[in-house]
């Protein structure tokens, strides 16, 4: 198995860390989104959508999109619920991550920790906008983890996985977690979930 | 079962257009996002993120997101593949629009044809980025249907559903579906399907 990967990236972190958990081995393919790397003809020959990251199959088969790798992979294991109305909240949870969270609170990390230019005209008018979302969204993970220890169904499960990996590093892109102290509390909890591993890590290999 | 929802939604036709498949029966909450009306504190309550469609069903139980509310809705349906690998390809389409496809088709949309004040100064500027986003990701759908007659295992899915809400509307949106013939040709097979609706139907009962 081949993850095709930005070694920086949150969402290739996710899948990265599921693996961990799982104890699965894989070969790394480390790309440099800064460089354009996954807008090579070959790379849109693996994925038209040119993003990381993007699992190969030992069989050839691809699949892109983080949050459906988590699923693929979390099939079958602890990691996915087996009640289908969790499943659905386990999804929810994503959805609401590459919707209401990641283009605000990881668009500005990778805007002022990653990217290492300055930001355009554009950018800078919509700083305040991307603040302002991703202390909502941020805010509405407080809410559900106030009386909860994990997102669904009291487990550690690919919901926390999804949203762990851009919320532990909100702080670089300027967010102060200090009003989120639930989310905080949280994030202990996921970091010490066996198998865990921080987001420089690559090519776990069991 | 219950469907919070602006009539106008893609996101809340995608439920619709399933329910009406399924020849399933729900009571209709109709809400003006335009008027802020899914802000109120009584809606917040029932969702944190403040956005429809919210599924509410008879047990109190609550589900947002679009997506989400497909995938609860089709297990055990044709419209859910059997095969792991494609069930993570179904979910792999569904996370596609919600990041590459609807913050820029749907938006536009949104922005021209539904909300009725004219751009903000900010928006005036985001408009060319949002229509080359919105022209990628259209063409990303062109490039995979150009040899398939469906998204997914030459079959009718959830990942047909969501992501024909906001392509058979783009052109309200500014966008030319000229540029992709494969999507026009799998959107008049999307509209043949067994029990279809248009998106202006609401409240469909078995």
């Amino acid at each position: 198995m081949k993850l095709y990967d930005d070694p920086r990236s949150g969402n290739g972190y996710k899948v990265r860390l599921l693996l961990a958990h799982l104890g699965r081995r894989y070969e790394y393919v480390p790309l440099d989104v800064t460089k354009a790397q996954t807008r090579t003809a070959e790379f849109l020959a693996k994925n038209a959508n040119g993003r990381i990251p993007l699992l190969e199959l030992d069989d050839g088969r691809r699949l892109p999109e983080s949050n459906a790798i988590l699923y693929w992979l979390a099939q079958a294991t602890p990691y996915w619920p087996a009640d289908p109305f969790e499943q659905a909240e386990v999804l929810q949870w994503l959805f609401f991550e590459q919707y209401s969270h990641e283009p605000n609170v990881a668009t500005l990390r990778y805007w002022l920790a990653i990217r290492g230019t300055e930001l355009s005209p554009l950018e800078q008018q919509l700083l305040a906008q991307k603040q302002q979302l991703g202390r909502a969204a941020l805010a509405v993970l407080d809410v559900r983890l106030a009386s909860r220890t994990f997102l669904v169904g009291e487990r550690y499960t690919i919901a926390d996985i999804g949203l762990y990996a851009y919320t532990h590093v909100a702080e670089e892109g300027g967010f102060d977690l200090a009003h989120v102290p639930a989310v905080r509390r949280w994030l202990d909890r996921v970091q010490s979930q066996p198998g865990h591993v921080r987001i420089d890590a690559v090519g776990f290999a069991s």
